[in-house]
This record gives C-alpha cells, sequence and structure tokens, in this order.
C-alpha cells in the first residue's frame, strides 16, 4: 500500500497502467494479436483458428431444437404451459435447466455417471474454467498447475484473477509425472499451493496429444497421492481419428479427484455458448456443513452471469434431445469432416516435406491440431510475413508457453477448412518453408 | 505468504475456508438464503423478487424475434445466407453483433448518441458490471464507491474481486455528494483509489429513490472535479410513474465521465441474458497508443466467457428491430403493469397504515420497489416467520448494506404480482406488523 493516488480519469481518459495487469499481459494479447492479423488478411487460407466446421449450420436448425426443448418440458418434465414460458424467457437456475440431459450424455456418450446437481452449466467452458479458478484462488498462496503447452484460456482465466500458472512438461506421454510431483513439491517449499493441474487429456490445444488408459490412470493416483484436484477440459474426445478413445479421467475418477470441464462448442455449436462442470466434490464448512463444490461455482456464477440464458440452453438442448443425449451422433458428420481433414494434413505435410529432415510434426490420434516442428523462428513476425507473401495463416506455438517454448514450432489447425483449402495451404506452407531454409 | 500448505482436496472433500473468501460472504449468501426461503414457501404472496412481468411471455415470440434478426442481417447488413448462418453459430465478435442496434435503441429512448465501437454486449448486467470492475481494479490499493443502500449484485461482483466497496449516504436526493467527497477524501489519504461510484439514478434498486435533474449534473461536476468514473446502472429508467424521467447521466455526460451499465432484462426479458457496457473513454497506454475502455473490457470477457451468445443476442435483436429500436415502445404493457402496480401498493399502504405512525414507506416516481420503515427488527428470522405464519415474503434491507444500515425497514417488490396477489399480500403484510406492534 503506498500513498500515490491519482484520479481514475481525467477528462475521458484512464491509463493502461492503472487498469489491471492482465490487459497488458501477453496471454490477452496474443488473442487480440491473432484475430488482428486474420482480419488484415482475409484471404489467406488459414489454419489458425480451433473453429467447427460449418457445414451443418443451418437456421432452420434453431427453431426445430426450441420446439424439441418446450416439448421435452411439456411431456417429460410435464411442466404447464406457464412453466415452459417461465423457464424460457425469466431468471432461472443458476447452476442451468439442462444439467439432468448433460448427465444423460455423460452418461451415454463417456460412460460418466453424475448426480446431475453436480453440474453448472456455463456460458462456454470458459466460464467453467474461471468459475473453477475463482474459487480455488483463496489467498495469494494459491496456484495453478498447467500441462504446458497451453490452452490460452486457462492462462488467461488465470491472469484475470492473478493467480500463477506453474508448467508441468509434457515429455511425449501427455504429461511428465515425474515433472508434475517435482513441481508440485517445489511450490510447497516455497509456500505456494498448487490447487489443481489444468489438462487437454484428449488430443490436446495446442500439441495435440494424448494420455494413453495407463498414463491417466497413473496421474489420478499421483493426483490423489498430492492432494491436488485435475481440472480434465475435453472438448475433442469425440473426434478420435479411430472413432475410440481411452476412458475420460472422470470416467477413471473414484474418488472424486477430477473436475470436468465440458464444452459443447465443437460438439453442438459455438453460438450456444453453452459448457458446462461436472463438480461433484463435497465441501466441509467450518461447522461440518457439507455442500457440493457445484454450489460453491454456482455461487461465484450467482454474481458474474447469474445464470446461462436458457434460450442457449433450450437450442443446445434440443440437440442433444435430437440424438438420445448422445453427441457422438449428433456430430458424426463433423467428425468426419475432421477425421478426413487431419488425414489430409498429415498426408499432405508427408507429400511436401519427408525429403527435408530438419522438418518434422506429431501425429495426433484425433482433434483438431497438429504441431508442425522448423529450423528456425515461427514467430508473430514470421506470421506477418506469412500471410502478407504467403497466403496462409498459422499460430506460433510461443503464444501457448509461458517463458519462451515453441519458439521454432506453429500450430495447424485443420478443422474448418475444405480439402482444397488444405491442399492449397500445405503448398502455401511449402513455399514459405522453403524460402526460409534458402535464407536460413 | 505463510508456509503452511495443505493439499487441495483429499478423498472427494473441499475446505470451504481453503476456498475463496467470497464463498462465506453474506453478499453472496444472502442470494441463496433469500431464494431458499423462497423455495420453501411456494404458495406465499412473494414481494421479494424484482422480476419482470410474465404477462408477455410466449414462446412464439422466440421464433420471430430470430427470423427478425437473420432479415435484418440479409437486408440490412447485406449479408449473405453462409454469413448469417455464420454470425448465429459460430464463435463471433467479441463486443457481440448487436451493438448497432443498442446504440440505436440508447438514441431512440435515453438521447445517448455512442459510437457502436464502444459498447459491449455481455451476458447480462452483472457481467459489464465485472468487467469494469475487473478492469478498474488494478492493485490492492483500489476500491469502488457505491450509493448505500446498494445493488447487491455490485457487492457480489466486488467480493470476487476483493475490491472493496466504501458506501457512500443516500440522503433522499439520490446521493449525499458532501458524503461522497468526503468518503473520497478519507479514501485518499489511506492510500485507497475511489476509481469509481456505482449508482441506479433512476428508481433504484433497494430504494426506489431518483436523482433530480440538478442532482444529477452537480454529481457529474464533483464526479469530474474528483476524477472518479461514474457506473450508471439503469435497469428500471423506462418505468416511470408518470412517464418521463431525467436524462440519464450518461446523456449529460459531455467528458466521458460515466460507464453506462444496460440491461435488457426487464426491458426485454431475463431469459436472453442481454446486458451491456458503455465505455468510450480512451485508455493511453505508456506509449502514448490509445484504445477504447470497451476494448480494454472486451479483452476481460474474452478470458471470461469468450462472447455473449448469438442466438441469445439475435432474440433481444429481434424484439428492438420490431419496435424501430424502441424499448420504450416494446415494454409499453409491461410498463403499464408496473404502474399500475407500484400505485396500487402505495394506496395499500395508505389504506392499512395511514393511522400508524410508527409505520412509514416512500413513493417513489417509478421503478420496482418500495421501501417500508417499521419500528422493529425486519431481519432474517422475521422474514423466516412472515413466510411461515403469514404467508408474505420481501426482502429485509439490511440485506444491501455495508453495516447494519435498514435494520428495521423491508423492500417491496412489486412488479410481478397481479392486482388481487398485491392486496392479498398487503392484508398478510398488515397482519404481521400488527402483530409485531402488539407485541411491541
Amino acid at each position: 500500500m503506498t500513498s500515490r493516488v491519482e484520479p481514475a480519469v481525467a477528462a475521458g481518459r484512464l491509463h493502461l497502467h492503472d487498469l489491471h495487469p492482465s490487459l497488458g499481459d501477453p496471454a490477452l494479447l496474443s488473442m487480440n494479436f491473432l484475430n488482428e492479423v486474420a482480419n488484415r488478411f482475409p484471404d489467406a487460407v488459414s489454419f489458425a483458428p480451433g473453429r467447427p466446421s460449418e457445414a451443418g449450420f443451418d437456421v432452420a436448425d434453431l427453431h426445430r431444437y426450441l420446439d424439441r426443448f418446450c416439448d421435452h418440458l411439456a411431456r417429460d418434465l410435464h411442466y404447464d404451459d406457464e412453466r415452459v414460458r417461465r423457464t424460457l424467457f425469466q431468471y432461472g437456475r443458476t447452476k442451468g435447466v439442462i444439467h439432468h440431459l448433460i448427465a444423460r450424455n455423460l452418461a451415454v456418450d463417456e460412460g460418466i455417471e453424475v448426480d446431475p446437481e453436480s453440474i453448472v452449466v456455463t456460458v462456454g467452458c470458459q466460464e467453467a474454467l474461471f468459475l473453477t479458478l475463482r474459487a480455488l484462488r483463496a489467498d495469494e498462496r494459491d496456484a495453478v498447475l498447467a500441462v504446458s503447452p497451453t490452452y490460452v484460456g486457462l492462462t488467461g482465466a488465470a491472469r484475470l484473477l492473478d493467480m500463477p500458472v506453474l508448467p508441468v512438461r509434457e515429455d511425449g506421454t501427455g504429461v511428465d509425472l515425474d515433472d508434475l510431483r517435482a513441481k508440485i513439491g517445489t511450490a510447497r517449499q516455497a509456500g505456494v499451493r498448487p490447487r489443481a493441474l489444468y489438462l487437454v487429456p484428449d488430443f490436446s490445444n495446442p500439441a495435440g496429444v494424448s494420455l494413453s488408459a495407463a498414463t491417466r490412470r497413473e496421474l489420478l493416483r499421483v493426483a490423489a497421492d498430492e492432494g491436488v484436484l485435475l481440472l480434465e477440459d475435453n472438448p475433442y474426445g469425440l473426434f478420435s481419428a479411430d472413432g475410440t478413445h481411452p476412458p475420460t479421467l472422470k470416467a477413471l475418477d473414484t474418488e472424486r479427484g477430477v473436475v470436468y470441464l465440458g464444452s459443447l462448442a465443437k460438439t453442438c455449436f459455438p453460438g450456444a455458448r453453452i459448457g458446462f462442470a461436472v463438480a461433484d466434490q463435497r465441501v466441509v464448512a467450518a461447522d461440518g456443513t457439507e455442500s457440493l463444490f457445484a454450489d460453491e461455482l454456482s455461487k461465484v456464477k450467482s454474481m458474474l452471469t447469474v445464470n446461462t440464458s436458457p434460450v442457449s440452453q433450450a437450442v443446445a438442448a434440443g440437440k442433444l434431445l435430437e440424438h438420445d443425449g448422445s453427441l457422438l451422433r449428433a456430430s458424426a458428420r463433423e467428425a468426419e469432416i475432421y477425421r478426413k481433414n487431419l488425414a489430409r494434413v498429415l498426408d499432405g505435410l508427408r507429400q511436401r516435406f519427408a525429403g527435408v529432415p530438419t522438418v518434422s510434426w506429431n501425429t495426433p490420434a484425433g482433434g483438431f491440431f497438429v504441431v508442425v516442428t522448423v529450423p528456425f523462428a515461427a514467430d508473430d513476425t514470421l506470421l506477418e510475413h506469412s500471410a502478407r507473401r504467403h497466403g496462409v495463416l498459422w499460430t506460433p506455438m510461443s503464444h501457448f508457453y509461458e517463458g519462451d517454448g515453441g519458439r521454432t514450432q506453429l500450430r495447424l489447425a485443420c478443422s474448418s477448412l475444405t480439402p482444397s483449402e488444405i491442399d492449397e495451404g500445405l503448398d502455401r506452407l511449402a513455399a514459405l518453408v522453403h524460402e526460409r531454409l534458402a535464407v536460413g
């Protein structure tokens, strides 16, 4: 506390250094920078955004989904007309009104059995992440661990809360468990409390890496031993290349050590902005009374967004209901597109770079992302050049690291392109790479 | 920083004292308590929630609004079909897609002329409040002033950010300007930076008080002199008893000293969850570059909810478009209900308590709320008794104070009751009051 005080505003002007430090932080600026480049080069082929395919978008669906949800309220839940109307139009339950349908979805698609009361329906998975970190950041000692490279949404949410993110190495198995133990130990010796480890166990963003079933079990053991929660973010789990994936951490979680962060953005559609947290941990108060962790997250939500729009929930619910709760079935067409696109990108990389020993890439078992390693800096400057001269966009991997990892790596997202765009984009990428190699 | 460190979770159990202190704070618990009482006594007449009337709810409207917005995108903005679909289904602009329609609404209904780029469309007004406080809370010196009694959503959002709320007295004019100056001075002497003053200038929640035009102008001058922003929250402005209201602070704001926090919950419907911030202040970075404060709020939003559901935005937009941008026209029927209900509550109080000198109430010029003062504690215990024995619910004013104001006051919300429910509810309230007076 210093005694230096200034006016907050003078002549309609504020100063950035008087605003929250997150506003000048690379984690928040990176999103802006990437969007801004994309906007300036609208004709570039873009491997940048991890957006879902737009092939299935149809406005008529929204009307049908809305009616389907109203039918469900009337027929299955026996609501009268007035209550149906109130459910859609009025303020509503903070934890949401489609929690029972999400619980059914988790059982059908993932074999996860949870009490619907332990589900909080959120404004996208991002809000679920924020609620969880807000609850876990009790004071300045609390930090969150994250497998590195890390989804920028985790880093950004942590920045809003001044919560340190402690990176944990990824060693090819999805998470280096020795490094996890070491990081926890080091943190505790410094008086820091690592409350949870954040990761995307299936086809991670940005690295495209997945944990084997054995690694998942081992991770659950280590987390339980160390007393840290696991925050499992699973936006891509249904999009495996061969139609299978190991059980989620939550499906294997017999001790309520996992908070499952769900997103319907890729399996339903992003515009619904529906995500959720499964938080079935018990929270014990000083007087011995217990609550669900979901109810604590709900308290935070009541002061953040009050409740998730029931109109948005209704359209997501309609899609769930049309497919008997299965998002695997609901997104079968998109999954096929993603499988073909991923194969085409991997084939295309092989065709163009098989003879270039200094260029390599990983082979994800599914999802949206491939990481390419090159023998030169793949940074923001090169991205700008790539967009301007070669008409191709991608994401520098450095945006996903605390510190300076990923300097010579780039992320290719292959979810929202057509086959011919992929071919053209890879040709342009090859031109960029060969230009740099010639300079190099 | 202490060296005491504990596991975050053990056997699926967390401890409340290891979670963020807001979760045990009265501001967050009060909402839960009030909801819980309401749920336990569903047959009570409830003067508790400030909910809009449900008379106009019709599911067919949602379909029509959605189509109207799509027509607007196609005809007025010349989007092709693919872009219309993408606007509704895909990830979208963080600041929203109906900002131009909100700007038009502000011009039509409030005489507020703002660049649409200075508008951030949010998940209800609560998110707008949170974004603003997050940006303004740069470090532990920063506090927010609030006219007391205060809407619990402001207090709750501040608690999530560990941001002190400094109460400013209300002296019958809507805000005691001498106390405002004094509180700012005292805070600064203690090294605290009061960044902004939060208030509801029209028919405030909870007090039902409005600022005169003269007081508004004087407040703008004081705020400019002192260098604090004004956070103007205006959910009820269109619901005046006589059809008129003084200009909003933002309409009078020639120096960009006001952040206007808008809600469509009462003028459109709560289930759309659409609010917004008008933040036209310039933000100056260390290198001299400038941005709009709205763009800084947008950065925060990108890590909180990413963007507001375009489906929700579309239904709100449809209602705006159907009424040529006027929410005054769109909510004319509801406004008439609120006027009649407010008059009926005031008449009813007169009929029942005119001969009881120790019972008094204010006479709001509009809005949803009346405050009744009684000669006994109107606390949570009495509310429970009132619900159980007399079948009538209301809100203890003490929930809206930091410290112990409002102990003998109760808030009556008259927005969502029928005339006969109001009469019955006031009869029951009279029975409670006379019982307490007899106990005396």
